[in-house]
């Protein structure tokens, strides 16, 4: 009976059982759906940068061209910059809902409750790089925004409240 | 006496037990309200692109007048890209003390120097804010990134010293 | 013997055995030294603003010249934009790398599996930030870029199958 108890703690306390934990598997999930989202923004940086022919450093745009000639393609463009704006905007975002989430999904939140939280702001999330690449008129793109917005500033609250040691 | 042993066993080995740990609770706080404090930048900026009409995307101004009469709104001021700075500021380091300020947290630390760490920079930012926005003459900008820059740094070192894994 | 199991409990949950976990002391590891890397290109930021005066603020060149005389230093310069360049693009990607990461970590990947990630991780963004200062002729950074990226996004794919809930 000795050994069977000890056996219990070991497979208890291994740190792969954190991920046991419903709230924090659940974070996981959508913290790489929306991460993996955000990367998405590089890839359609990169595809506009090369479809169009505009670039932000010589070496780039060496194989379209020698001296003088590459140097045209070192331009700015409207189309470029609505990603590359898209893509910082969700770094401004996505770093809060990370550090706060994490943090939030530890601190042992009702389920049903955390997973309201993320589903809303992953999906305002797409919603906000949907209206911002296409562009849908204003304020479907300020809308999302401030769903995501308040999701996190949700979930700051809680964890202020509940759990707040300065 | 068995069962009593394995009722204190369980109730231990919860997740939301991590929070019970103070160093654990006193980072979640301090990154929350610095994360809030970043979050406040995107309102700032908002507010500064509302009341001084400025925009960077068409669809955003579009109730300020139709066609060419709204494309004069979409220009730069010095007001609006000095918040963005700020901001892109506060991404690049409070990034660092969030991934770094986590695995210190749980590294172990000592109570009173870890929450030195985290009032130390939290307060440096919130002066970097101020001094940026105001703005306040040199060097109180460069002061304040410097004690933030300073705190990630030495948490950096603790962790690299005491728990390198390779 | 009771005595003795019960201390054995005491010491195994206590927090700052997470970090005895060899795969998040390596994923602490690596992610301390990318991020460093990181906080460097602030540092490389204001050697060049400094030394080819170069500011983007009219606080900040104050001592170089009064009113108009000053002005001038309010400027754009090719070097600091390509190190701007880089360490936006390190946020970019690093940010992704320490989610996904942090979480791939705690599921229980196999040790010698995940330390491949990570190095295979933090060298390629090594040597990307020496491909876009050099810089290096292309696809130096690109291949660099793609191998960074590869590495976060095979940790979501295998988070994501072998972890979802939503």
């Amino acid at each position: 009976m000795m050994t069977m108890i000890m056996i219990k703690v070991e497979k208890m306390v291994g740190i792969t059982q954190l991920m046991e934990d419903k709230v924090l598997m659940a974070f996981a999930s959508y913290a790489t759906i929306v991460l993996s989202k955000m990367m998405f923004m590089s890839t359609a940086t990169a595809f506009y940068r090369l479809t169009r022919k505009v670039f932000a450093n010589p070496e780039d745009c060496a194989n379209f061209g020698k001296g003088e000639n590459a140097k045209k393609y070192l331009r700015v463009d409207d189309r470029v910059e609505r990603v590359r704006r898209a893509h910082l905007n969700d770094l401004e975002n996505i770093v809060p809902f990370l550090g706060i989430g994490l943090l939030y999904s530890l601190s042992g939140p009702d389920l049903s409750t955390a997973i309201l939280h993320f589903r809303l702001f992953v999906g305002a999330r797409i919603y906000h790089t949907i209206a911002y690449l296409l562009p849908l008129p204003q304020p479907n793109r300020a809308l999302a925004f401030f769903v995501g917005y308040g999701v996190t500033i949700s979930m700051a609250y809680q964890l202020l409240t509940n759990r707040l040691y300065l």
